[in-house]
């Protein structure tokens, strides 16, 4: 990692728990967590304490850890039992990121190489640690890529968060503007609020002022006024889940600006580790959308915004059909125009 | 008025002062004012106190009549004087809704009709009674035109407020809605939240409520998921100005909307009266689009959601250009497809 930048990474694992900062509390405040057992990491991702694919992936890594501690029985047998329910539990805790599953997939495939619960144990602190490390480079390398793909003087719009917090490392959308920074670039960045929950307003201000890059928020549905006024170099977002053909599910609203980037001719960028491509979707039509509680909606930071009793509906996510996708950027290479035999080509 | 539906006015002219509801203390409290001159209905319609561009048109009417009471000149010239103060100081007040200009043209014109002073002010009392009754009728013709374009079982998705609130009378959008709903069809609405002010949120899910018409409220980002879903018959939005081709200026967000339901397949419907009709401007590029306050955009319900000192950018309108309107509805008849020849043919 670079000391130089003022990165805040959302988690650290300190051997015998996982202290994380507590993302629904910024920027107001900066509270940090010390998780000690599976149960408070799935509840931190439940309540978007943890948040931001990759790093929910990497939290569930490190919540097995914490799980398979709390094993009782030492047979083989029952030890990998306990981790299969484990992993259950954790696949529980949010349906739509990809690396949330791709993770406790990796973890629950350690048991394998051993014969001793301990020895498992000692197995899947390491591989927690090694899809951190793995995430973080992933990171640094996209953000690279993609920094090529930023001009001079850009102006960048982006949504929800992709940034550090949202990743560990260097982040996705806002690595590669800080990468582009790093170049010499000049860019500044135009924030969409991201509501229902803020993390655009919450988080990716927070996170770009402390890097030193100039951004300026907006409300959602100001993004096409200014997309329509021809000040966007292109829009950057990053992703919870893209299908074997290109199709990227990320927070709602994200449909709604590859659209309108489409009809101003504004390229539209996703960034996002290969931890997030699910090869076993063909499309985004087969992506299970997360609903959240309607109070997110007829609240705003807790207050309430409609009379007592409107019902509302909170899709956390939206898919983005691959057509609307300029590139793909990826810490194996940027995907123009992706698609599956594109996809494929790659070999990620 | 039908006084089987409960419908809330915005404003009751007293006879010597203007008695208006607090739009921005809505739907929590039902706060009244008592307006006795000009100075505090310029301010109410800055504060969005008095808001929607007819209801701004109709209280700029009766905000002239308490500002001719005020001129203590009784020489013809010097009143005529005072009264053209009036009217600039009037159109100061907001820069983009139609309504508030041709309200305050209309007023200015009484004056050459009258001789002294007391007459000008009888005159001026009874034009501004005759602007309200106007737009009264005009919202209910124009709801009964809308809601024959409006099907059985339609969920019908709005932004912003376009109902009895904004325009007196039975509303505009809203008011069609209602219209529907009298013919027996059972007619639901998404109502889009419309950050920063949340009229959509407050004030269009209260007024549906009290009508008795099934709204669910989300979040402006979702607008396009739930389009893109298919489960949206027509998108119904009101107008602030709407220029001589057609294109139309409403609230931030509109734009969106209007290019969300074309590449849908969905009708988009601007629902105005003529009053809000521009025809000194050929097109849409020449409305002046007011910029408020960022701490609008920064704040949410008057909490900051983002860290101190985070610029951000607060346009109020954006202009829809009239190839994304699939008809016009106004109470002079719908015109389909809108542009300069079918407004110019309906002599509206």
């Amino acid at each position: 990692m670079d000391e130089g930048t003022k990165i805040m990474q959302p988690l650290w694992w300190l051997g015998h728990s996982l202290k994380v900062i507590d993302q629904t509390r910024l920027p107001g405040e900066e509270t940090y967590l010390e998780l000690h057992d599976l149960a408070s990491v799935i509840a931190a991702i439940k309540q978007l304490r943890i948040r931001g694919a990759p790093t929910i992936g990497v939290a569930a890594a490190y919540g097995i850890v914490l799980g398979a501690r709390e094993i009782s029985s030492h047979s083989r047998e029952e030890f990998q039992k306990g981790l299969d329910q484990i992993g259950q539990a954790m696949t529980g805790a949010r349906p739509t990121a990809k690396n949330l599953f791709g993770a406790v997939d990796r973890m629950l495939q350690v048991k394998c190489n051993a014969s001793e619960p301990a020895q498992i144990y000692k197995l899947l602190e390491e591989e927690a640690t090694k899809i951190h490390a793995e995430e973080i480079t992933a990171t640094e390398r996209l953000s690279r890529y993609g920094a090529d793909l930023i001009g001079e003087g850009a102006t960048i719009l982006t949504h929800c968060n992709a940034g550090p917090l949202a990743t560990t490392g260097y982040g996705t959308a806002l690595g590669i503007i800080f990468a582009a920074q790093k170049q010499g670039k000049k860019v500044k960045v135009l924030a969409c609020e991201t509501r229902p929950l803020l993390q655009g307003a919450r988080l990716t201000t927070w996170e770009l002022r402390r890097g030193g890059v100039p951004v300026t928020l907006i409300t959602d549905s100001m993004a096409g006024y200014f997309l329509h006024a021809g000040i966007v170099s292109c829009v950057l977002v990053g992703a919870d889940r893209i299908t074997a053909n290109g199709d990227t599910a990320n927070k709602i609203g994200t449909y709604s600006l590859a659209v309108l980037a489409r009809e101003n001719g504004v390229p539209f960028y996703v960034a996002a580790p290969t931890t997030t491509i699910d090869h076993s979707l063909s499309d985004g039509g087969a992506i299970n959308i997360e609903q959240r509680a309607p109070e997110e909606v007829t609240h705003c930071q807790g207050i309430a915004i409609a009379p007592p009793g409107t019902p509302a509906l909170n899709p956390a996510f939206d898919v983005t059909p691959h057509r609307y996708v300029s590139a793909l950027i990826t810490e194996k290479g940027v995907i123009r125009e992706p698609d599956t035999d594109r996809l494929r080509a790659l070999n990620i």
